[in-house]
C-alpha cells in the first residue's frame, strides 16, 4: 500500500470499526459490526478517497437506502463550467446521494476540481473519457492511446480525490465475439464501451482495464476508491434486454469483483440500461447471484423506448421496480436523455424522479424509515396540515408552488374539491 | 327496453355481431366472434352511449390495448367553461382514449355538452357531482337530496349521450361498519364515496345506489352505457391499502357486476388509490377472481403518498405495474394531484405519463403491437433517425422541442455525446 492506510474492507477483515464504519452505522441507526461485516464480504461500499475528509462517507448497499446518482458534465458541443456547476449544486439541492462528473468537453481537471471544491458529495468519473477527450484536443484518434495513457489517467484522478471510477472492465474479446455472433438492434450505447471496443478492434488487442486489471485494483487500493464495473454492453434498446452479450459481460464482472475482493478494493457492478418491466426483475436477482451481492447499480432502467422527452418517468418506473427488487442505487436519468445535453431544471427532474422511484421501493420492502414517513404524510394530509404536507414531500419547493398557482378560497382545501373536500365532508 | 334495443351483451348472447363489435375487432385485429364472447361475458366492454353515433366505439378489457382517461371539470373555485374545453383537447391531442367530466361548479349541464360537441371522445361522469352540486347552488345540504333527485340526474345524463357513470353503489351500511371497526389514517378520500356516507348517516339509510341498484340497471341498459363501479372507500393512503373496507367494497362490487350482467349492462370496476408497489399485483388479481375479470379501471395507483407535485410520476409507477398485472383502464393522475385543480399542461403531462405506464405494461405482456413500436424506434435510434425516432415517439411535439433547445453541432448526433457518439464511434 504505497499510502499504507488499510482499505474499508482490509480494516474490516482485521476486525476494526473505522471511522467511516461508525458513522454510518450511526447515521442509518445500523450496528457497526454487522455494517463491517457487509463491507468486508462486499454487499456494501463506503464512496469515499481516503484523501478526500472534507465529505461526509456515504455507504450504498444491502439494507442501506436506495441512493440516488446525478450525472452532470460539459460535452463538446456545451461546454460552459458554471452552467455545469449549476447543474451539480442543483443536483445536490434535490437530494442527489452522488454527482458523476461526466465531462467529455474542455478543461475537465478544471471542471472536476470546481465541483469537488464546491459540492461536498461524493463524486464519481469515466477516465476514459478524459483520456479520449485529451486525444482528440491533440488531434490524435483515440484509438491510438497506449495503455500507459489510460492508467496516467486513472492515477491522476485518485489523486486528485476522486471517490468512485467507472471502468469498463468486462468489455472483452470474447463478449464481443459473443455480441456480435447474436446480433442486436442497438449494439453498444455505452460511450466508455463503444471507445473500447473501438481501440480493441482497432489495435486488435484486449481490454487493457481488463488485461491490466491488478494495476487498477492497486491504483484504488492505495485511495480507497471504489471501482464500478461499467457494463459496456449494457442493452440500448428493450429488445437487446438481457442477451448473451449482457450475460456474458456480468459474468466477467462477477469475477472481476471477487478479484478486487481478495485485494481489499470495494467494487459496484453497473446495470442496465433499457428492459422491458417483466425483465427487471430477472436482471436484478442475476447481479446479486453473479456478482455475490455487490451493490447494483442501474442506469434506469428504462422501461420503454417509446418516450423521449420523459426518460426520467420511463427510468422511475424501472428504477422503483429495480430497487424493490434489491438494486442499491439508481442513477437517474433527465428528461433530455437521447435529445441533448440536460440543463438544470432537467437536472432536478431526474433526481426528483429517481428519489421518487427510492421512496415506492423502500415502502415496498418495509423498510421503517420508509413507513413512517409515509405515515407523516397521510397525516398532515387527514389534518389537512398543508405546512405539514410541504414538509414531508419529496421537493417541498415544488408541491407549494403548484398549490400557490390556483390558490382555493378556502384555506383548509385545495383549488380541485373546495368545500366538496372529501376529507372535509366527512369530519363534519 | 325502452328503446327496443339490445345492448351489446343482449346482441352477444344472441350470438349478433354488432356493428360496434365489427368495428372494434377490425381495428384491434382481433376475432369478431371472440370479442363478442367476451363481452357476453362481462370482460370486455364498448363505451359508447347507445344515442351518441358521432363517436367511435371504444371496447376496453381483456386483451385490448391497455387504456388511459383523462379528469377534466369545473371546481367551485376555479369555474371556467373554455378552460376545461381547452383541457379536454389537450387530453385528446396528448392521446386519452377518453375523459372524464368530473365538474362541480357552475353549468354542469352545460359544460357536458360543450364537451361532447368538441370532443369526440367517450364521456364519462359523476352523477352524484351533479346532485350534490345543484342542493349547494339551491343552498339546501346534500344530505337532504331524496333518491328520486339523484336518480333524475341519472336519467338526464344518459338522455344526454353520457357513455360511462361512476356510481358508488358498492358503500353500503355494512363496508362503513367495517371501515370504522378497523380504523383507517385517511378514511374516506373518494368524493362521490365520502358525500354518499354523509348522506346515509344523516338520514340514517343504506345507500340508494345500491339500494335501487334494479332501477339503475333499467336507466343503463336504455341507453347500453357502461357502469363503473366506483370506489367510495379506496385507500387515501399508502398504508390504508388492502384494507378489510376496500375488500368488503369489491366484494360488492363484484356482486353487483353479477346482477348487471344478468340484465345485459356493461360494468367495468374502479380500483385503487394509494398502494405500495408490492401490493398492487394482488389488488389486480384480486378485482379479477371477485368480479369475474371484469375491466379493471385503476386510479394511478400512486406508489407513495411523499411525491406532491409529481404524482403523474408516482401514478405512472403503479400503472404500469398494474397494467402488466392486468388493468385494462388506466386513469390519469397530473403532476396538481393533492395541491390544486390542474392547468392544460397537467393535463398533457398526466396523459403522457399514463400512455408511459401503458405502454411499459404492453411491452412487458410481448403485445405484439407493441414489441413492434418499441422495434421501430429503436431501429430509427440506431440509423440516428431523428424523424424517425419523433415519429415514433409518445409525444412527438415534446421531444422535437427538447433537442432543439440545445442544438448539436453534427446534425446526426445530440449535444449530450456530440461526436463522441457511440453509435457513430462504432459505424466508423
Amino acid at each position: 500500500m504505497p499510502e499504507n492506510k488499510l482499505t474499508q474492507i482490509q480494516a474490516a477483515r482485521r476486525g476494526d470499526i473505522t471511522s467511516e464504519v461508525e458513522a454510518v452505522a450511526r447515521a442509518e441507526q445500523l450496528e457497526a459490526e454487522w455494517l463491517a461485516g457487509e463491507i468486508a464480504a462486499g454487499r456494501v461500499v463506503i464512496t469515499r478517497n481516503n484523501q478526500r475528509l472534507d465529505i461526509a462517507p456515504l455507504a450504498i448497499g444491502n439494507r442501506l437506502p436506495v441512493r440516488v446518482n446525478a450525472n452532470i458534465g460539459t460535452s463538446r458541443d456545451a461546454c460552459d463550467y458554471d452552467n455545469e456547476l449549476r447543474k451539480a449544486r442543483a443536483a445536490q439541492e434535490a437530494g442527489t446521494d452522488t454527482i458523476m462528473d461526466l465531462s467529455t468537453g474542455g478543461d475537465l481537471d478544471h471542471m472536476r476540481r470546481l465541483i469537488m471544491s464546491e459540492v461536498k458529495l461524493p463524486l464519481g468519473t469515466v477516465p476514459i473519457y478524459e483520456a479520449v477527450a485529451r486525444a482528440v484536443e491533440e488531434k490524435r484518434s483515440f484509438c491510438e492511446l497506449d495503455a500507459e495513457e489510460i492508467f496516467a489517467v486513472i492515477a491522476r484522478q485518485l489523486e486528485q480525490g476522486v471517490d468512485f471510477l467507472t471502468v469498463h472492465c468486462g468489455v472483452s474479446l470474447r463478449t464481443l465475439e459473443r455480441l456480435e455472433c447474436e446480433g442486436r438492434v442497438m449494439d453498444v450505447v455505452s460511450r466508455g464501451g463503444s471507445m473500447t471496443i473501438a481501440w480493441m478492434r482497432h489495435n486488435g488487442r484486449e481490454n487493457p482495464l481488463l488485461e491490466q486489471f491488478d494495476r487498477l485494483l492497486e491504483l484504488a487500493a492505495a485511495r480507497d476508491a471504489v471501482l464500478s464495473l461499467g457494463d459496456g454492453f449494457r442493452p440500448g434498446a428493450t429488445c437487446d434486454a438481457t442477451d448473451r452479450a449482457q450475460i456474458e459481460e456480468l459474468l466477467i464482472l462477477g469475477e472481476l469483483q471477487q478479484r478486487a475482493l481478495e485485494r481489499g478494493v470495494q467494487v459496484m457492478i453497473e446495470g442496465p440500461g433499457h428492459v422491458p418491466l417483466d425483465q427487471v426483475e430477472a436482471n436484478v436477482l442475476l447481479e446479486k447471484r453473479l456478482c455475490h451481492g455487490a451493490p447494483f447499480y442501474v442506469l434506469g432502467p428504462l422501461v420503454t423506448d417509446r418516450a423521449p422527452g420523459y426518460d426520467h418517468i420511463t427510468g422511475a418506473i424501472g428504477g422503483a421496480m429495480a430497487a424493490w427488487a434489491g438494486a442499491d442505487f439508481l442513477c437517474y436519468v433527465t428528461p433530455a436523455e437521447h435529445l441533448r445535453l440536460p440543463d438544470e431544471q432537467d437536472v432536478r427532474q431526474g433526481v426528483v424522479a429517481s428519489r421518487i422511484a427510492a421512496a415506492a421501493a423502500e415502502l415496498a420492502n418495509q423498510r421503517p424509515q420508509a413507513l413512517a414517513a409515509e405515515l407523516a404524510m397521510s397525516r398532515s394530509r387527514k389534518r389537512l396540515d398543508w405546512e405539514g404536507m410541504f414538509r414531508h414531500a419529496i421537493d417541498p419547493q415544488t408541491a407549494r408552488h403548484s398549490r400557490e398557482q390556483i390558490p382555493p378560497s378556502d384555506d383548509d382545501t385545495c383549488s380541485m374539491c373546495g368545500e366538496l373536500c372529501a376529507i372535509k365532508l366527512l369530519d363534519k
